[in-house]
């Protein structure tokens, strides 16, 4: 065992433990109150096991999408959640996240902050079967969530029903099927009222 | 794709969200607040991706880990968290855990309800070295996070060194060297007046 090594993964691990205080604009299905990222990517991480039959690409490896996952929001613990329908947000999102890469990944040995960083550069590209199909979870896993609130936070937010096709239609590239279901499920929370057309 | 299965997964992905309810006798690193069962699933399972070389066991399967990880502590959605140093909590958790299992596990198909119960079978019988692994973490993580926070919940509860090294000792069948630093940070505890020798 190398002390220093295991001494970088623990500081690593303790800074991690900040992702629980980043809060998203997605309720619990209880509506009880927000949603934080740890929270959110361990639901992603349970949908990778139990939905992988969805994935547009039969033999992807369910294990680096788990992996996407599991770190794909960790820059958000210094860049804060940036909310998907924010405009101005999204200007400097990409800086924001990439300084805080920078500094939250190399807490790690360099052999594993390189392959975290690798890991990122991946989800958010979005070219890999692993990453559509984890793309594909992280905006389904959210949108289920507004619809199992009644829309709470779509009008809040004044968002209609255009600008959710738009965010959510990368489902396709991932996983087909979910965003056939996606779909169905914009159209019932559009007749139950709880989105505007 | 199968209506009803896929009907089925996305009820049981509905409930699972339920475990970011379940409150736990652990603190985040802050104090702020205590942790949630998925919060803290989320951080077993990053554990699990980056301090896997210290697996007593190097040829473990680490998508199985993260699998169990991930499901572990589900049944607590009904059953609550029992804390670890509760006697009269743990002589009815089997069955109270059981119980939930039954339920949670089986709104998923068939297929699935038994893969997961095989998991959650396998983490509880703590004989494979993949569960042993999983259960190394699940007791490292939180000693962790008292000792991050002075000890904080050990004396809320009144507990003292022997019951922690007792509580802990089985880190070393899935992660000597896990254990190693683990008694050096019970040590430092006592040290530091944390926590009662
Ligand atoms: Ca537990």
């Amino acid at each position: 065992m190398n002390p220093k090594r295991l001494e970088q993964q623990i500081a690593f691990v303790r800074e991690a433990d900040k992702l629980k205080t980043i809060d998203r604009q997605t309720l619990l299905t209880d509506a009880s109150r927000r949603e934080n990222d740890a929270e959110h990517s361990w639901h992603l991480a349970l949908m990778a096991l139990l939905l992988g039959e969805y994935a547009g690409d039969k033999t992807l490896n369910l294990l680096h999408v788990v992996r996407m996952v599991l770190i794909h929001d960790l820059v958000e613990i210094d860049a804060g959640d940036t909310y998907c329908y924010d405009e101005a947000g999204y200007r400097d999102k990409t800086q924001r996240e990439t300084a805080a890469a920078e500094r939250i990944f190399n807490l790690l040995p360099p052999d594993q902050a390189a392959g975290i960083r690798a890991l990122w550069d991946e989800f958010e590209a979005s070219e890999t079967p692993e990453s559509k199909f984890a793309n594909a979870l992280d905006r389904l896993q959210p949108l289920m969530h507004n619809v199992f609130t009644d829309g709470q936070m779509w009008k809040r937010h004044g968002i209609v029903k255009s600008q959710v096709i738009d965010r959510n239609r990368k489902i396709a590239d991932g996983a087909p099927d979910l965003w056939t279901f996606a779909r169905s499920l914009i159209e019932k929370a559009v007749d139950d009222g709880h989105l505007d057309p």
